[in-house]
């Protein structure tokens, strides 16, 4: 019988997914969860202003949504004072760093990233046969100077940096990340991922400058806005490197909903601030929570909190087995020295009442 | 100031899209369209019990979709009598296309179409960097045996063939489709894209044969379903051709809206059944105003009546103008003999009595 002659490249690539989704892991328990916070989703949910958007959008679904996502791009221009020309919207950031990697990565292409920072870019990285050259978290932050240093020493076409950080918490100021926007070598594009920027104190993101050539800044309606379901983020660039993404992206890919409620949730910055309210206050409580049972919290500029467990990588692995055994969805670091962590989504007070109930018992059984 | 190291290929791919969407056109007019015929949308609109759906999805939006999009997945699986692991689900037919482009082309593979097939396939074919061959279109028709010996000369990797056609609304029998796939040459994969099965007669559609690795079949909710702004596509084929899939997928790409519209219009068989009966009486209503107008309808299985305007390609290029003109929407092929035609989409009958009215003054406009 007939094969199909895939690439060598595909061939070469593992069967394994960034993430095992949260639906999954309920169909393998056979039930729900009594706390839904490993996915840094926002329990708070969205604006009910862009609820009301896309229900109404619901019937006009029979029309493709804009290939240009003209009102929403405007819009996003207008909010951050750049123009429509800087601004490319896809399918979530997993969506764009797929295609801002296929942009630059040819197989072989160094790339650098922190060693145990976000796995879908990797994934992507892979994907197209990227070379990825990790470099060691500091501290618990990522180091700024030793990514620069790494991509220099092998020429990376793309360094990834997350800042506030997935999945520590920690965050540097505007003015570290801005000298190394200033320090990025010749022909490496610095990805900066601001997916959790909403969460962040001020003075974390450094000013936009469209004009700059040597970064591309990510940004979503996943996180604060409370819409992961929906796919819309984007991101934010010198106006030659984002006409590039209409060479190669799906051009009719952003539905008629997702556009409609990324753009009403973008107008309701009150619900945003409520959103950030509730956020201090759930992050707090949780901090709390880890005090009570000898965990210690790790200061968070994100929407959730990353708990240091004072062991090792197989005593956190441990607890989040209990914890999950228990209904609990938490996640936690995959690298050491950080996988002696858990990370534990800022949601609703109802849900860390589950987690403070439920945490006690977890570690009493892993014991 | 540095400049992003893009790939070579990305550089030498043209700035070009595959379509200029409604919304653009409309932007460029300043004003709204009086009917939009133009992208083979369902003006039917999508079935109330999907609409719903959405609705009441919108509020659980802050939560990511299930990223093995399970019980749609499963539910397509019942219906057409297959595996869940002969399934997979993605951001429109477009999507997928890029996906099983990108698993199998490498720069510079040979992959073998239709001159005049869509566009969007071509547009993946090149950003993957494969060479395309195109076979002329014999009658009006696609060509089953000049499309197999092209294959064949070129040892395509791919073989795109789409059944019922766009843009000319022919088909062949499932009887030829199926000769076709039987004859596919070793080593060339046979997509079969199936978007318009829905609005075709019975007989059209092969069995589906989810153990036969030669071919990968492609559906989607955007036509006859009316969802053409949800974007949910899904692909047929054998387990180990849909696993592949999973290696390179933007895995949470599905959202939770898309996934809930799309299993409620599946369920919703009286909806299509609904649409399919409207959609006859308004292939028959297109006919009728062509001939009204000395133009000559083509037989259609699709959403859409391609009219033959007797003239040649300039002809109907004008015709379009003034259609346009006057706010109608309508498309046409873009590829010498077809494009003597303009391609109109099968819409409600308010949409069809204005362009009945404005047909008679378009074609004086350009008499």
């Amino acid at each position: 019988m007939n094969t199909p002659r895939y690439t060598e490249l595909l061939q070469s690539l593992p069967a394994t997914v960034p993430f095992v989704g949260p639906e999954a892991h309920m169909r393998a328990a056979g039930r729900p969860f009594a706390a839904r916070l490993g996915a840094n989703e926002s329990g708070f949910g969205p604006s009910p202003r862009a609820v009301a958007a896309m229900q109404a959008a619901a019937s006009d679904v029979w029309m493709y949504g804009d290939s240009e996502c003209h009102d929403l791009r405007h819009a996003l221009a207008a909010y951050h004072g750049v123009g429509a020309e800087n601004i490319i919207i896809g399918e979530g950031i997993d969506g764009l760093l797929g295609l801002v990697v296929r942009m630059l990565v040819d197989k072989g292409d160094p790339v650098v990233t922190s060693d145990g920072a976000y796995p879908t870019f990797n994934y992507h990285v892979a994907g197209f046969g990227g070379v990825l050259h990790k470099v060691p978290y500091r501290d618990d932050h990522q180091d700024p100077a030793a990514l620069l240093t790494r991509a220099e020493e092998t020429g990376a076409k793309l360094l990834y940096f997350c800042n506030p950080d997935n999945p520590m918490g920690s965050w540097h100021s505007a003015r570290i990340v801005q000298r190394m926007i200033d320090a990025v070598p010749d022909g490496t594009l610095l990805v900066l991922d601001e997916a959790y920027v909403d969460a962040a104190p001020d003075g974390t993101a450094p000013a936009l400058n469209p004009d700059d050539a040597r970064v591309i800044r990510m940004r979503t309606f996943s996180k604060l806005y409370g819409m992961a379901g929906l796919r819309v983020g984007y991101a934010i660039g010198a106006a030659p490197l984002i006409a590039m993404f209409d060479r190669i992206r799906n051009h009719f890919g952003m539905g008629r909903i997702a556009q409609a409620g990324a753009l009403a949730a973008l107008q309701d910055q009150a619900w945003l601030a409520h959103v950030q309210a509730q956020l201090d206050r759930a992050r707090a409580h949780l901090a709390q929570i880890a005090a009570d049972n000898g965990l210690h919290a790790l200061p968070s500029a994100t929407n959730f909190v990353t708990m240091d467990c004072g062991r090792d990588g197989d005593f956190a692995r441990a607890l989040l087995r209990e914890l999950m055994a228990r209904d609990v969805f938490v996640r936690m670091p995959f690298v050491a020295p950080m996988d002696r962590c858990i990370r534990v989504s800022a949601g609703p007070e109802a849900d860390l009442q589950v987690f403070a109930r439920v945490l006690p018992e977890a570690l009493r059984a892993c014991a």
